[in-house]
């Protein structure tokens, strides 16, 4: 083996938690910069291969008790400028090791230009929906089991009272009860009948995760039949798959990351990969306007601080990549949004689906009670 | 809501372990139920949507202190036929909850008529190859870095020395240093001239895992090109799109598996999915001819049992979705293939990369000598 490889020198950052003593820490971050590229052993590899495409430790600090934090380069050219193989370098093998955990990326320029990231980000999105300023309100099509039909009456009410973004229950395929194109024409049509009464923007987010031979024909159904946003989990369709909806200007609309099956990834915090970089920096990188996750003190496992940092994640700058909302939800009570809008402040999305269903028995009562919580609390 | 739903009665299970004392687990039960359907407490539910569509808990029993198993089965409708949706009602929104973990799945044939599973499945496999009996040989091209004539140059000799799957390293993608249709064209060339010369029936498997819109024309280019088969890591591209190529007729290649991405998964016995869902069952749902996984005593976390019980999931009864292979890899040596022939019997795949390099200085004397190994010890 006698390659002579020229690469252009540009790299890329992954930033590790590593478990165990300083000298294991050394040894799991050497074994990464191999396991992540060659998959071979040092004493295999020529010169140029390892010196070039053999990832490089560029430094390694201990941050706790047993836990170190080290920085460890790739050549872009690894990438290739795919998201799939990006995904591949930054945790592949890894995420078959036990204490590794990806904490953050530092992406340069050079590499983030092979993704155009989210379509509308933050004041994208907002201007889409007319609300400059506050935070938004969101709610949820459920539950499963109705009829296209009654989910358009729920609908209709819900854009009547106030509710900026009406998305699909994230369990909402293509069932026989309630089929796609019938739950979205209706949908859709509902929420367009509201807006005319009311004279906002709400929009309704159909589900598109769907078998992948499936996914692009349903996103463009839902644009054609007038539907605002789409709604799809990439623990389901695949990162990628999220991203090529974003990216294509046939569809063009904004779309809301969903965490289902994502949840392995975060579940201990010795490996897997960091709140901040999957529902952050990941999804942002996939094209997502918003990021679902399960709010701290619901039924989920989330911690306040992990929250926190997700939320940064979110917005951390990334180049061009613009910044997006973070979207709390997950047995969220209407009776918790002042302390949600002191936590998250005013960019974030507020998802609440059947505590808007408890405070009364009138369901666009409730959304304007919702959103005169969020208005007299911003 | 006064849904009046009319199901076919067939319904699905999935086998869960759940963590904590009797109680807990049977709240754990109680709520994956609605957590998996509906996503509203059962106070806010319609009698047929409560009786019809939320799953039901079919038994519960203690299996060890602290950890109980739970059958929970689910109507065949909440899923509709497609796998994305299948996975969503058995492990979407309940991997953000801790203490989870699938253990199995128990799909009636009205379910899995949905799904082609593997094409070519262990028999077929078998007879594509020319290898009826043993186990089969598998080596990978590596280290990335290496140009596509030097990859192709590694793959001439593997298959001169009797190699029966010559596989991508799943890093390979489409890099600047090894562009994919020229790695492919070469490769399978490459091996199609070895074949020539041993009258063997050797197979080149490229990697098609690639962003969502360019997994089908790669793996349409490597069968038009003469590709024998296909490796994907459906962790990075999403299961169902390794369905998707697998269900393709245009293509018609065996499929291999590959586990990059999916570690978090099986990290910790309390959560995630359990090794014979992911890598057995789930993988020949995705239409995977062939697992890979970290074998045990390797450079990976896996255990010997989790091993076994995975490559019971590779065989189990599902219908008519074909049997697997196992996969055993990651930092094998020759030396252990005795012991491996122990563990895994003859239907499996020795997928041995960097060890076959160390043992000599002759690559196709090493394969020969891998060969002989294996066909003394069946």
């Amino acid at each position: 083996m006698t390659s002579h490889i020229t690469l252009s020198g540009e790299r890329f950052s992954v930033v590790y938690h590593l478990t165990g003593t300083e000298a294991e820490a050394r040894a799991k971050a050497a074994d990464i910069c191999l396991e992540q590229t060659v998959e071979l052993p040092d004493d295999l590899l020529t010169g140029d291969i390892r010196g070039q495409i053999v990832g490089r430790v560029a430094w390694l600090r201990q941050i706790e008790s047993g836990v170190f934090e080290a920085a460890i380069s790739f050549a872009r050219e690894t990438v290739g400028g795919e998201l799939t193989q990006l995904l591949n370098v930054i945790f592949g093998n890894i995420s078959l090791k036990p204490g590794i955990r990806v904490e953050r990326l530092e992406l340069p320029e050079s590499l983030l230009r092979s993704f155009r990231g989210p379509r509308f980000g933050r004041d994208g999105l907002r201007a889409r929906l007319g609300v400059p300023h506050r935070p938004l309100l969101c709610t949820a099509l459920k539950p499963m089991g109705m009829t296209a039909a009654e989910m358009a009456e729920l609908a209709y009410k819900f854009a009547l009272g106030g509710i900026d973004i009406i998305k699909d229950d994230h369990g909402l395929a293509d069932q026989p009860f309630c089929p796609f194109e019938e739950r979205v024409k209706l949908c859709a049509d509902a929420v367009a009948r509201a807006n005319e009464q009311t004279g906002r923007r709400c929009v309704y987010m159909p589900n598109v995760a769907a078998p992948a031979d499936r996914v692009l024909d349903r996103a463009l159904f839902a644009k054609q039949t007038g539907a605002g946003g789409l709604l799809i989990a990439p623990g389901l369709t695949g990162l990628d798959t999220m991203r090529q909806i974003a990216d294509d200007d046939r569809i063009g609309l904004p779309i809301m990351s969903h965490p289902a099956m994502q949840g392995s990834f975060v579940a201990v915090a010795q490996s897997g990969l960091s709140h901040f970089a999957l529902f952050g920096q990941i999804a942002r990188l996939a094209g997502a306007d918003a990021s679902i996750f399960p709010n701290y003190g619901g039924r989920f496992f989330f911690s306040l601080d992990e929250c926190r940092r997700l939320a940064d994640g979110a917005a951390v700058e990334m180049g061009h990549i613009k910044p997006i909302f973070p979207t709390p939800a997950g047995g969220m009570s209407l009776d918790r949004v002042p302390e949600m809008r002191h936590v998250y402040g005013r960019d974030v999305i507020f998802l609440i689906g059947g505590g808007l269903r408890r405070h009364g028995p009138d369901l666009t009562e409730n959304c304007r009670y919702f959103k005169r919580l969020v208005e007299e609390n911003w």
